[in-house]
Parts: structure tokens; sequence; C-alpha cells
């Protein structure tokens, strides 16, 4: 007689059924249409201990067994049998969990194609990834472009059989065996990696083809419907070069075809963006392998964009009642030491340089620069707050091989500001923060945004610099003036620095990527190392709080996010080039000289293209620039004093009286509008 | 019977006299007048040897005997038998090197009245320096300002008893065993160091006093009429801690009380306009010591002048046809030595540091980095002259100790741009150059400069880089840009660099100080080391002509000469507080937001002291932070929408319709006026 167990379900109800019983069994007790499309089940033990600690930094081939945690919530099959009282969710296709689920049953179905096509075959391991999936082969021979067409057609075969994915339980030393018998020197890697002398190991078999594994999986591999392989690569087993060479085989698995087209659709989308592409195509930007990785020079055309940005910043900061302030880009090594970076920091910090004084040391951060500049005179409640901006150079140490374009980079501009307030102060300094950060999104063509707050971990608050007063207080401070914008966001417990809490923005592109730029970061450590004080209105010296803000965050960044956003066709305000003339022919130059002098006078920034070419050559080049305005010019404008416009992503205007184009160029560099 | 010599005087005429005679003897010969007014010569051998190459470095310890030179010209007692055929010049008072002459002989006389007050004190040197004399003086008590007075006071004996000075030789045994018998270590020192065994060493009488001296001095003690003892300082004797404590005296002579009483005046002066005594009174900027030496921190005050200075460069740049760039703080130490800079130059740069794919160096130029985007596509003749400008930062170690506020650091920033241009273009490039050089010591408030043209010797051609026909080029390009702007210049043969000739504009202060700043200098070792090229009209590669120039030279001591020459009075659009508002009591402090948001709307940087203080607490607190203008409200003001004018260095000027005074100020800020 099998004991009971209780089944809590979303809606409130819960019901007793025997042990044993499975989510498949509780899905179809609902109705049977709802067991047809579940696909996978979240349950969470209502009685379990709490989970063990995971590090983010899990390697692909730890995550392979990762799922079978000790967690109190996991995925789990349709026909794991249920043994202890839980809350259940039957997840469907639409459940992002459910897709990682089936990304990782493709990734078993690839591997069945691949040994039934290749029989000589080693397998590695197969893991989902975030766009996909891939599985690791030994095979002496290379894979050509006609095997990946010939197993992506083998897994139609595959799906079509429908073979249920079933586990089963095997002792470890049999699996071995087995194992050995095969060759399969990876998969007894993994077994003794992962495994323990005399445990039971979990496989998943689908039809002939067998995996050590520990799921989930979908039902059955007729559910996988969507999918491509997409690629392959080299990669040393274990990653060791001494080892032999694997062929690691791409893939990605959708529930259906309008996803799958979706996401290539997507990838075609972000290539054509890739800033790289698009900072060589229109010089805006390079890195010289010979000055070194990760080091951006800036070129006129993105140069000039990058002084529309700063200049646009200082001006709303010095609007907003911040002081701009100047601080050099090295130190002494000493001043370092104070303010903890060496110690807390020092791998991320360029190596020292000894002069004949002292050691210096490249700034990775402006804050103790600034911190200096507070000191030098006495503060009094009366100076505070006080708001020290500056577009600070920092350089910080990364791995060669680590960068990436304008994203990840060695050296960068922070449009870095620290704001020295008493507590009373907090509130209306964060609330004016995010404001700023939304102006700069908005103003910047970014219309959605996602906030995140990080806080501490109030049970191990040992970690944690700053009276558990004061975080309340910062944490508080930060939640009223989230609130009192109406800015909804997500509370993230024990993400916050030792150092203090932090309001996170990350915005939404064009595209729906997120990116994490604009930070709000209080800090209760450097006013204490550094020792800052005000004297308040009793008289008495108190410790201000220091709150680190940026907005752009680094300035190379947010640039490659732009060009990426805006496609390299930027806004009027924003555009290298903002007007492009083409005289139709020689005698129309003259004109077209006064046309420039006119757009000028205004603040435009113009180029005349008088070379003796084909007019439709010019306008092709201007259009390659992703010039906003191509203004052509023939008899009938320069009679008329017109201009012929061709506006991008629009195109052909027709004829509109020079003052009028004027005008509608005027308002939109004023306006710094998003679009033409 | 002695041999005739021929002396050729300044008006061309010849004497043939006895060899022996003095120039006194030709003085009294001329004119019994002129011999009383001259005081010393300069003479110049006429078939001598060229002289022996000096060096700028001589201490000033060996500058005491460095008079008695083999060089073609010098300066020589009136009492000096001339014994050759020379060109004779004979020095009154108005001439620069008599001053320096009479100095000396102050030092003499000093030295006289203290061995007289205090017979026991050894004498070291004497020497003239830049702005007086000294004499460096072993004495165990220390001399207290009453003893200073003393010697004054005794000075002035020594010259009414009009003693002259009159040279004699001494073997040198006897010259030592003569001090050594009166325990004079620093002569017995001095005798050694600078003559040699068997040699008669030179000495200069006047009255008991004697002094191993190699002259010239003023025919007598009479002539050092206007002096004053100034300071004293410590020394140790040779700069060595381990050698006995000296007391160095310092004081300085002209000949006339007038000159004395202007020399005064201006050192007040001076003082008073010190940029870093004003720099801390003004809260401009600081220099931390914990963050290094020669690191400029600029204060709120400041950084807004410099973003001012900055923001007008660049758009001034951009106006004048050349492209912005940014290029990294640090690059690969295999680029710097590409360039060179390591091999000559490395002695002035920071240390290398260590990564782990190479060694990076701070750039102490910006010159590679704009080389490198220069390379970074084809250049077409059609693409030329390119003009990439940048305010770039650069660090350059100067020794410690030998840094001076913001006139010599080790960071800073460079308004730094490279011409890159065909050899038909150089002048109109030149031109334009110097046209904004002069723009720019406009703008700041300098009216007068002086032009310096650094060209090569040709008869050293081996030490430099770069043809011969190039440097033709250059240098008459040089010359006719200037001539075209009827600019007068001095051409200096041999001061060009040796990578090219240059242009330095000097500019001059209120104070008459000379200011080395602008610079534009050629360089033909770059484009040859970096293999620069463009493709020419013909088809072919050519080598394209460098130029590096920067106007303000370093923001930062264009910014410390800017402090001194208004004397931190700065005119309306650089002042970091514009307009300082005064409401007469608290019920006008409404008045005044009013007043203030009207005048923020224009776009002037305005502070409001709405304390509760007396109006004339708040308009001291002002007029010492130099605000060009106060504006006082009361009753009377805010009735009829007017405000009371204080203008800075003009006082009150009386109340004026609000809207009047409005109208002047945006006049003074748009026009980038120098006064009020």
């Amino acid at each position: 007689m099998s004991e009971q167990i209780k089944i809590h379900l979303p809606d409130g109800s819960i019901r007793e059924v025997p042990s044993g019983t499975t989510p498949l069994d509780i899905a179809t007790s609902i109705s049977p249409r709802l067991a047809a499309v579940v696909v996978v089940a979240r349950i969470k033990a209502l009685h379990a201990a709490p989970p063990a600690s995971t590090t983010d930094e899990t390697t692909s081939e730890d995550a392979m067994y990762a799922a079978d945690n000790t967690a109190a919530e996991k995925i789990v099959d349709l026909r794991q049998p249920l043994t202890e009282d839980v809350s259940l969710e039957l997840l469907k296709e639409s459940d992002p969990d459910a897709l990682k689920v089936l990304r990782h049953s493709a990734a078993h179905v690839m591997a069945t194609a691949i040994t039934e096509l290749y029989p000589e075959v080693k397998l590695g391991h197969g893991p989902a990834t975030d766009n996909g999936f891939f599985y690791d082969i030994y095979r002496e021979k290379p894979f050509t472009p006609d095997d990946l067409a010939a197993i992506e057609q083998r897994m139609a075969d595959v799906v079509k059989r429908d073979e249920p994915f079933l586990r089963s339980y095997e002792p470890r030393e049999q699996a071995l065996a087995d194992y050995a018998a095969h060759g399969e020197f990876m998969k007894q890697h993994f077994i003794e990696k992962f495994t323990h002398p005399g445990e039971e190991v979990s496989l998943y078999k689908n039809g002939a083809f067998t995996d050590f594994c520990r799921g989930p999986h979908v039902p059955s591999t007729g559910r996988v419907k969507a999918y491509k392989v997409t690629t392959i690569a080299g990669a040393y087993w274990l990653g060791d070069e001494k080892n032999p060479q694997l062929q690691r085989v791409y893939g990605t698995a959708f529930y259906n075809q309008k996803d799958l087209d979706a996401h290539f659709k997507h990838l075609e989308e972000i290539k054509a963006r890739d800033h790289r592409v698009l900072g060589k195509q229109l010089d805006l930007f390079s890195i010289q392998e010979l000055a070194g990785s990760g080091l951006i020079f800036w070129h006129p055309n993105g140069a000039i964009i990058r002084k529309t940005m700063e200049d646009w910043m200082r001006d709303e900061c010095l609007r907003r009642g911040y002081d701009l302030v100047v601080t050099p880009h090295v130190m002494r090594r000493e001043l370092w030491q104070i303010s903890g970076h060496e110690g807390f920091y020092g791998q991320n910090m360029y190596a020292p340089m000894e002069l004949d004084d002292a050691e210096y040391r490249l700034k990775p951060m402006n804050c103790p620069g600034h911190i200096l500049i507070y000191k030098n005179s006495p503060k009094s409640y009366r100076d505070l707050p006080v708001r020290y901006a500056e577009l600070g150079n920092v350089y910080r140490y990364e791995r060669s091989g680590t960068m990436h374009g304008l994203l990840r980079v060695r050296g960068f501009t922070q449009d870095d500001a620290h704001i020295f307030c008493t507590p009373a102060q907090i509130e209306d300094e964060v609330v004016a923060c995010v404001e700023f950060a939304e102006e700069v999104l908005h103003k910047f063509g970014f219309n959605e945004f996602k906030v995140e707050l990080s806080t501490w971990d109030p049970n191990d608050a040992k970690h944690y610099v700053g009276d558990p007063k004061d975080w309340e207080l910062a944490v508080n401070g930060l939640k009223t003036a989230l609130n009192r914008k109406n800015i909804p966001y997500k509370e993230i417990p024990g993400e916050a620095a030792f150092y203090g809490p932090k309001i996170d923005v990350k915005l939404v592109d064009v595209l729906g990527r997120l990116w994490q730029l604009s930070t709000v970061q209080f800090d209760f450590n450097l006013p204490r190392r550094f020792e800052l004080e005000y004297t308040g209105e009793d008289g008495e010296k108190h410790q201000p709080v220091m709150v680190h803000r940026a907005l752009f965050g680094s300035v190379e960044r947010f640039f490659g996010v732009l060009i990426e956003h805006y496609a390299g066709a930027f806004p009027l305000w924003l555009a290298p080039i903002q007007i492009g003339l083409v005289p139709i022919s020689e005698k129309h130059t003259a004109y077209a000289e006064t046309v420039k002098k006119e757009l000028e006078a205004i603040g435009l920034r113009v180029t005349l293209d008088a070379r003796n070419e084909k007019m439709n050559a010019k306008i092709r080049d201007l259009t390659l620039q992703k010039v906003p305005f191509v203004l052509i010019m023939g008899d009938k404008e320069a009679e008329a004093k017109a201009v012929s416009v061709r506006t991008r992503g629009k195109g052909d205007e027709g004829s509109t009286p020079l003052a009028d184009f004027l005008a509608r160029a005027k308002n939109l560099l004023e306006t710094k509008a998003a679009t033409l």
C-alpha cells in the first residue's frame, strides 16, 4: 500500500495522490488536452532544506550535471515519479525554462542522428546554451557541410519516430564498463567526475540511443519540431591542446518554425548592426593592435559624435547643479592603498610605474580623485550636496583575448559623478539621478528600460561594510525614490556590492536586447577610509553619504550600443555628416556653395560633393555614409532657391524651398530629434 | 718700446694704441665725461679662435669662474690692459651686461661689510644672479634680521669710501697658504678646483678686502649706489648635508634708486599675481601630494574655465577645418620604439607597465596616435590637408622637486594638432596656423607677442633628419607665411630640433614677462619612421609633410599664465561666477530669484547670496572672489525691475534697468570681451 503525498497546484488546490504519481498522470487527470501540450514540470519541495550555494562561474561541462542539484525548486520530466509533498507547475512550450529543456533534448536527437550516421564517433557532452545547444564529438575525419546537412536530415527521422525519452538507472561500475568497452573515454570521464563509487548513474534512452544524463527532457523526440544544425567549431578535449581535438557541433531548436525563423532573422539583424563592422564602414573608430588591445582610437566621424555626446552631458550636468572637476590619470600607489583599490581591485589595475619619488598607477576609477577635492577644503552642511562630475578616462586590465569592440575595452571614459550629501538629502538626490538617467536614455532614443535594485543579505551582515541603519536608510531612499517616480523595479537581495546598495538601469535596444549602462551606487566604504566629514547644523562633525553614479556608464560602451541601436543611421543631431549636397552638374556648384554656407550658419555639418562624377554615384556614396539628408540641386532648384530633398529611410521627397528645409533642419537639430 | 695694437670702435673708427692701454684710457681719450659714466667694456678679439662650447647647465659655483672663458667676446674691467687687436664697446649703466657686473661688485661690497662686522666668518662665493646676487657665508651663529640691517648699513660706508676694484695676481701656492692660514676652507676649495698648479691666481681688492675672483668689476665701490640686502637662506657646503651649513645672504643692486624701487614694485606685482596663491584663494585647482607631484586637480571654479577654454578651442578647430580625434593615454611600448620616443625621449617618459600581452607606456606626446589614424585608411592628394586635433592628456617625467604650480607639471593637456599636407600646401597651412595662434592670444587678452623662427645649421647637416631640399622648402614656407602676415620674427639658426624647423610664439603678459606657449613645428622624422604616404595626382606614392602645432601649448600652463595675467580677475566669459546677487534683506530674495532666472536664461553663471548676513559682508565676499558684477537689490530695484550694479574694478555704477544690464552682459558674453 503506497504512501499518499500532497500536490499543491498553482490555482491553490491541493491533490492528494499516491507517492510515485508523475506530473504527466496529474496533467492527464486534469485534462488529456493539457497532457498533450505540457512539456516539463517545475516542482518545489515543501519541506526541503535551503539550497546549497552555487557559483556563477560554472563551466559548461559542470552545467551538464548541475540540473540535478538539491535546490528546492527544479525542473523535472513529466515522467518523474513524485515522492514527497511538492508544489507543482506544469510548463507549456511558452515557458522560457521549457525552451532550455527542448534544446537539451534536441542535442540528444542530434547525437542520435550522428551515431546512426557515423557509428565510429565518441561522444562528449551536449548541453543547451543561451541560443541553442551543441554536442562535442570525437571523430578523426572532420565533418563537412554536407555531413551537417545529412545530420539535420537524419534528425528529422529521429523526430518522426517520436521516441519517448525514458530515464533509467544503472550501477556506476557497469556504466563505466559499458562505456569503456566502446572506447567512450569522455563519458567515462564524466561519470568519474560527477558520480561517486557505489552510486547508480542516470541514463536517458530514446530508441536505441542511450546517454549518461540527468535530464530533464521533453516527453519524446517528436516534440523537437523546429531545429537547425548551424555550425561547427574545434575544441580540445578538456581545453588542453595535448588532448584529442573535438568537433563541437552547434544547433538551435524551438517549439515551432515561426520562432526558429524569427531567431535567424534576429541574428541577421544583430550582424547587420554589429558596431565593429559599422565602425569600420562609417570610419567611426578603430582599435590599433600596434597600440594595444582594448584601446579605442576615435576617428573624426566618431569623435564628432563623442563631442556631441560629451558636450550635451557636461551642459546637462551643469544645468542639474553638478560641478565639473578634472583629475589626473595617474596617482601615487599609496592613494590606491588607502582607497582599498589596490587590495580589492588590484587584479583589474594596470601595473605600477616607479618614478624617482614614488610608484604611480593608472586610475581604474575616479572616486579617490574626487574625494581629494572634497577634502581639500572644510565642508559644512550648507555646502551639501556637493556633486562632482567628470568625464574621466579610466584604465582597467582585462585579460588579452577577452576584449570586444567598444563593449569590452581596457580604456574607457566614465561620465562619472560623486555626490556627497547628508542622510536627509538621499531621497531627493536619488530621484534626481533617476530622472537624469531617464533623460539620457530618452535623449539617445531608448524608450524602454528595466530597473534593478540590488540590496544586501541582512543574514550575512558581516560581509558588508556599513551600519545596518545606514543600509536601511539607503535602501529605503532608493525604494522611495523609485516609487515617487512610479518606476517598476526588481529587487535582488544579496546582489549589492559589499560597500553599498545600488540601482542599475538596463536599457532595451531596438532589437530588444538589454544593456547594463546607468548605475547609482551607494558607498559606505570610501567616506570611512578617507575620513570624510562635514560640519552639521549642530556644529559637530558628521560623515557624509557618498553616491557614485554614471549614466552613459562608459562613453565607449554607450557609443557601441548606440551604433547598434541606430544601425549607424544616427539622428540628425548626432550624425557626423548631417547634410550631403549634390549639384547635378558643374554649373550648379556655385549655388550649392551658397546653400552650404546657409546650412553651416545654423550649425550644420555639411559636405558638398563637387567631384566630376555622376549624380547617382554621389547619392550612392552619401547613402552608404547614412547621411540623414541629401540635397540635390539643378537648374530648377537654383532658380527657385530650392533644394530637392532625399531623406534617409524615406527617399525622394521632391523639391522644397531652401528656407523651409532650413527651418526643418534647425528644428530637428535644436530638439535633438530621434527621427528625421 | 711697446707693441702697437688696433682698437676698433663701434662708430667704425680704429685707434692704434700701445699694447697695455686700458679701456678707461680710451674712454678718457674720447672724453673725460664719458670716462665717468662707463662701467665696463665689451671686447672681441679680432683674430681669436671660435669659442669653446659651453653648456646651459652650469651650476652657480661653476658660474663664478665662467666669466673668464676663451669666448671671442667678453666683458672686462675698464682697467684691463688690452694686448691684442680687439673691437671695443664701452658699456654704460643702461647695458644689461653692465648690470650683472654691478651686482657681482655689490656682492664684494656686501662681503666687505660682513667681514668688517663679523671678522670670524669664512667666505664661500658671491656671484650675480638673474635678479641680484648672493654671498655664501660660514658663521656658526645665524644672522638675525638686525644683522642684515647692520650689513646693509655698513655697505653704505663701503660705497661711500669709493674704493677702486683692483685686480692683481699671486702665485697659486701662496694664495692657498694665505687662505689656509685663515681657515678659509671654501676659498681653498675654489682655487684648487678652478686653477692649476703653477698658475697665478686672480684676486680683486677693494680697500682691505681681497677676494679670489676673475671679475670683471665696476671701477669702484662708489658705483654701487642702489642696493638692498633682501633675505637669507640655508645651504649645505657643496650641497652635501654632511658638510657645514652656510648662510646664503641675498641682495640686489641697481645703478639707481628708481630702478631698485621699480624692481621691488615688480616683485610685489608678481607675488600678488602668483597663480599658486590665486589658485588657492579662488579655489581654482590644487596639487595633492597624496596623489603625486606635478599632477593637477581642477576644482569646480577652475574646471569651468577649462571647459570654456576647451569648448572654444574645439569649436574654433572645427570652424577652421580641423577634424577632432581622440586617442588612448597608454600604448604599447613597441609603438614608442617605432616612433623613436623611447630612444630619444625615454628619460622623459613614465616607466613601462607590463600586462599579460605586452608592455605599455603612458603617452608623452600625441603624434603616434594621430599617425595611426592617418595610416588606418589610404589617403590621396584629394584628402589632404588632413588636420587632426585633440586635447590630449600627456604625461612626462620631471624630476621630483622641479615642479612649479601649473607651469611645470608632470601631466598636462596639449591642444595638439597634426597636419599632413603636400609640399605645395605648406605655406597656406602655416599662415592658417599663425592666424589661429594670433586669434588664441587675442581672445585670451594678450595683445603683444614675439615670434622666433628656429632653423637648422646647414654646416652641420648630418645632425638633422631630412633632405636639405625639404629643410629649404619648410623654412621658406615658414618665412613666406610670416612675411605674408607682416609678422616680424627673429631667426635663430641652429635652434631647430633635429627633425625640423619651427616657429615659436612667445606672448607678453601684463607685467611684460615672456611666455613660450604656441609652437608650429615641422617633422621630417615621423613620416619616414611610420612610412606615411599619399597617392599624388601622378598616381605615385608620396610622403606627406607633417606639422605639429599647439596653440595653448599646455592647457595647464596657459591657464597658469592666464591667472597671473588677469591677477585672477577673469573677463566675464571666463569667470567661474559671473554675476553675484545680493538682496538687501530677506524680503528682496524673491525678486533676486527672478533676476537670477533671467540671467541664467542667457547662459550666465550666477550666485545668489541669500544668507542672513549684512549686505556689505556679502559684497566683500563676492569681491574677494573677483566676481565681475555684483548686483544689489532693494525695494527701489524690485519696484523698478532694476538692479544696482557694482562692476569689478570700477565700483558702484548705480541703479540700472534689468533689461539694460541683461543686454550689456549678453554682449560681453557673446563677444568674449576682455574687459568689463
